[in-house]
């Protein structure tokens, strides 16, 4: 049996049970916490400097100073998956998740005798239950509903720093959940564009084009790159652009995208079929054509997963 | 030399140290912890149940079962204070914060094999270096500043909701100390009306009135309640208003208030002198008669402390 | 058995099934046909001038010149009952609907050989099957869902005005319905204010008092004054108002009221419990009140239209 | 002398005088009818299967199910032409208008006692009349004026969904006609881009390049479309961008795009001269080449059927 | 013959030609120049010292410090008055000009040797021709115009400061005049509510009562301030309110108010009549009454002011 | 010693103390002048016409009748850079401003007994104290703040006229030396998008590429237009597209441009710094261009002109 995982902690390894945040800690009161979410392929991680940079980025503008330069931030990371690798089963790709906050608020320094410091954990764990559950979605799409519950814009909470005041992504959840217990939320701005998921974003296919929300209101996810520059690749045109509800309606195909999954195809938005409803050409041709690039069979390996986790 | 002070988490007492939350609770992943405040005056906490109202209104709209009645909570909350008792200095008033959250994400449950249940921790730390800095401010009144970071409407992140998915004050406080290194943020919505501070309610009195926000885009504090009792038992008159900056710049006078030191002078906003820019009447009348009402001379109190932390 | 109903139609009675509109009228190429729905009590139209008022409001602002003065439009609505009143059962309150619009389109014109004149329509029904579905819901109380459809702001189109561009009612019903097929949709405003439901106002009771929108995005219903005067009439304050979804979360009591059925309880929100998720003594007291002002037991009324229904 | 033309009713053709809607029917309580215009050129209809996939965007995400397929009601389409085709004047074009909507709403269904089904209309009727005044529009330009009547946006209502709902269109042509009885209104968003004419497209040409708003709280027009395509046929460059009204004010020339009259040039804006207030090269060589397209002199048409008109 | 007019200007009587402001006056560059306007009856100024407040409140705010303390501006005033007593006809009422700015910027101090310091001018001119053409008006009312330039919210520039900087009120004015040459602009703001005209406020009386805009996207006038005082004093209520298109279209009355002639009858609205078309009971005893008050028959006074004029 | 400067004043030369404009003039009344600044290179006027479309634009949608065509305005620029030209230090740039507004309202006539006519005013200074600050900025850059006043939305006062109702510019301009003395003040819009500065446009450089916010809210500088123009010629691509401050805070680069100083770096934004804090590449690339294109060195020029203004 393999060894307990150990969490990077603002400079040490503790086991993953201390992987914690104090109740005094700013990411708390202010959910100011900035983090990431990076995976691995064939158990290496994926455009993880990418990663990193979008995270510096957050820090910077929240002023957070965490002592670390990104260059130390990699090589910890890098640290933190070496010191991992046996204790996660062989084979099986993981997930890294980093969090960076300003730590617990000088307001609350008599509770800490001991001083206070930034507050850094960098963590994994194995991909195996996570993805287990996308196998069958790869094949059926999935359901997106829209609700009462908007985005908040840019200029109130900027969503390009990936942080953790996200309380409006739970709600969006909640009364997603209420029109199809399946459903992913999928929120839109005061204007009334689609801009992303509750952690992935959104992409429709018109007449052979692929439109994406324009990296406003969005996190503009690693993936999203990764899926702009793969359509660059393979010809398929692919723009930034504000997309309504009636576009969604007079698609032929979309779909999400996000760490985890790559992407998903989307088959019903608001209880109506996307296109002819089911999974059309260009998602197949994305996904394929993304296998290869990362070497791993991203559909096989959902179900391959899912068998483990059944398994287990 | 007292014992270490424990804190209630999710039905166990444990060290404050192990006041934590996973980085994988929905509270750091969504930001939808809902927490409380409460003080103590003279030991015995202040309007406790107003306070748990107000956090039981917040977990049946986020949809949190958190397993606890709101009779249950309370004992729990008097349990916690008894526990604690002589685990903090003799006759020094208390802070009390609750925290409640769905816990970890269901997502993440293979890193949680005892499984996963709601995260509620109770935990009560003396106000002695809290209340310590007011002892000046009271007599020289604070400096309140307006920023480019505005509140984000209440119809996106229902602020009378007292959740942790705050990041835009902590934005309005580092933009505030630009011009101010001691400026309080204060707050105002899209249509340019004040709001509230970050973690304060904000008050003018105009020709022997005192007027504070609509209960809109803020948070409905507890303290803000006591001060229009208050007002009331005194024949102030106290009227819940829009009130743009216009109205501050043209007022007699300001003030905030919060629990921890229940009103504050406001002297200066945007670097302009609001009324004379001395501590008017109706600010002093109003500390005076709360300092009756709860037994407590809030000012004597805020210099004793802060003599105390000084001798620390 | 009775003959057929007849319809006051521009000048004439014509028999219902030609109780129709040109599909070159303007009331459906622009929907601006203003109409107004009235009941009987006792067969006597209840606040019938009252309707009046605000249908010649409408086609003021619309500039409609309808060819009738409002005493020449009440004359023909009654005598519009009159030649009816035979021809509905005996006993049985009726519904009164007036159309007006300008009539067919000048730029059709050659289609109409005879020439053009405005469309006005006066009927009457029977309300047997309407009301019928009412009477478990006196005592259920209904939910009520908001969707992601928003009112269109008075300042686009005025709500104030009964007219006929009323598309968004219709798509905020579709998709309050995916919710719950047994939905009834509310809106609410670009500010996040309840506005009103899709044919109803609505209502929140909070300690002891009731609370309705301002009479802004919404159209000022004829039975939300009959509401207004009868809380006077009982001494219970009644007061119009910006409402948030938190403070219907938090309310007492809520409900609806439209022509047809006077008021509603809300007893389930947005799949929450409204107070304790029964109907409250409020409007079980505003029920009672108004059964005797209009001496119709209106709960046992809808029982006994069901039940006529049902035998038919 | 020609037989009276005959409509499509919901499967059945009826005469004219019978393309009516009920009072009842949905498309008059929600001003939810979705309807589509055509014209023919040369007696055949132009881009019809355009108009049609519009048509069943729109009843798509309105959830009417009409009961035709989009093949069906091109036949029937062809039929309704067909039949009438003797009942029109020889040699003249004609326009075809479709409706569709859920018919009488289901609370009334007593009042239609053989039971409800979707209104379905199709008919159509010589253009004669309706052309006629084009002809001395196409060579003076017409003068366009901004109210305070604003487009609604299409997160409230989609105006790309030709709908019913229009009430606003009205009211702008009632504020335009204040300004100049021939004037033609034109609208804006609420960031103060224009939008649409009522019932028309808009379009200004500067520096060579025609510029018309982005397809967004317009109806995207089946003659835009044609622009679209008829200016890449020609090189020249045709941008779709947001237009404010400093852009009219200094463009070079402007125009609007309706079915019925392909573009008339806009020589007067606001009551200042667009360019040099003359009609410009490019309107008429858009003209010009779209008359040689559809094999119809489209401005000698105007002039000839306005002689016809007047000869009747 | 009268001597002419001397000008208060930054400590200097000079000719009235040389009231000038600098082409490098801030007041031009930035339109942020500060002034007010005051007229006297029976030759004493009314409620100067009112205005002299507003006047001071607006240059703390643009911290524009002229020198003068606000009882030496007063004084200044009364000497400016007294200067050109003989300098105007007798008995005849006066207006007052403030105007302050910043003076010229210091960018262009090079082409200012002498020194750069505040502009501040004082002035007084007879009423005679700017009164006249009010006589009439008194007795048919006024038109009152909405057009779509709508009012600048105060969160972008506050009309509460009177300022120079009202290029939109020019604007309104143009739009108004193009629906009828006599027609008076009037505001609304981004929500649609009726703000205030060119220059003055705005009102409407319903069932009794006199509603007027909130004191927010307003200038709050000096004479609205008279009226409530008036008002207030006949027992007539008078309530601040948002005041919408709709309630004008069902108002009994409206009328305007401002500094020179006090209040206006509006009886023209949007070209439909405000209640039966005529000057109503409210606007004729608000009339009366404040002629008692002032002791002038302002509606005499602008006849009388008529023939004189004309005799000039 | 030169003779005094002449200023060009509807018509006439009068001397620079004379270049004024009368309290009664609508430029004051209504801020509704416009305006517009050249600057010469080599003693030549640089684009000088198109400075003056931009005026003509201005006032044609002002309604403003000038009285002059835009070529007698050149050969009356022309005429007042020759009167002046030996009453300027030799071999030194200058400064041109034109003014334009209608003149004295009529409504004031009786205090012009000689009339009325429109305002215009041509007048040149050196630039010697105008550009001698800059020379250290193009070596260390500016510091740009962002502050709560935010930029007037193009539908409500069109920035694209160069016009004086800019009262906003001041109180950004204040707002911003609160954070810094030498900070210049950068606005934002509703949206959050960044505008302009207070009479400069602004531009970021990422990845190579120069994106300068669309020509919407900003003044469309004649300067951004050479930027634009230059950076064609250098094979650098500009693109106009919305600019949000998380895009500067992860910009390569940054600079401001106007008349009269051609471009500065931006090397700090909100108190972080652009980039590494530096001046980049493509700022020197583009001055260093620009002075080849003008033949003036004009970070050379500047540091001259500040060794004159010391000598002074």
């Amino acid at each position: 049996m393999t060894e307990p995982r150990l969490v990077y902690k603002s400079g040490e390894f503790v086991p993953e049970s201390e992987a914690t945040v104090s109740i005094f800690d700013t990411a708390l009161m202010y959910g100011d916490m900035v983090f990431e979410m990076t995976r691995s392929y064939n158990q290496a991680p994926y455009r993880l400097r990418d990663h990193l940079e979008r995270l510096y980025a957050g820090i910077k503008i929240l002023e957070i100073d965490c002592g670390l330069t990104i260059d130390e931030m990699e090589a910890a990371t890098l640290d933190t998956i070496d010191i991992n690798r046996d204790r996660m089963p062989e084979g099986i790709d993981y997930q890294i998740m980093h969090n960076v906050s300003g730590g617990p608020m000088a307001l609350y320094s008599s509770v800490f005798p001991k001083g206070i410091k930034p507050t850094i954990t960098i963590n994994v764990w194995p991909l195996t239950w996570h993805i287990a559950p996308y196998g069958p979605k790869y094949e059926s799409g999935i359901h997106c509903v829209v609700t009462a519950q908007q985005s908040v814009p840019a200029r109130l909470i900027d969503p390009k720093i990936k942080n953790r005041s996200r309380i409006y992504y739970q709600m969006a959840n909640i009364l997603a959940r209420k029109v199809d217990p399946d459903a992913y939320a999928l929120l839109t701005d005061e204007d009334g564009y689609i801009t992303e998921g509750t952690g992935n974003n959104f992409y429709i296919v018109k007449d052979g084009t692929i439109f994406t929300p324009e990296g406003r209101n969005i996190l503009r996810g690693v993936t999203r790159a990764a899926v702009l520059d793969l359509s660059a690749e393979l010809g398929i045109p692919c723009v930034e652009k504000n997309i309504e509800m009636y576009d969604v309606h007079t698609a032929d195909e979309a779909f999400i995208s996000s760490t985890s999954m790559f992407i998903l195809p989307v088959t019903k938005f608001n209880d109506l079929p996307v296109g002819d409803g089911a999974v059309g050409p260009t998602v197949k041709r994305l996904i394929s054509a993304f296998s290869g690039t990362v070497g791993v069979d991203i559909v096989a390996q959902a179900h391959e997963y899912a068998a483990l986790a059944n398994a287990d």
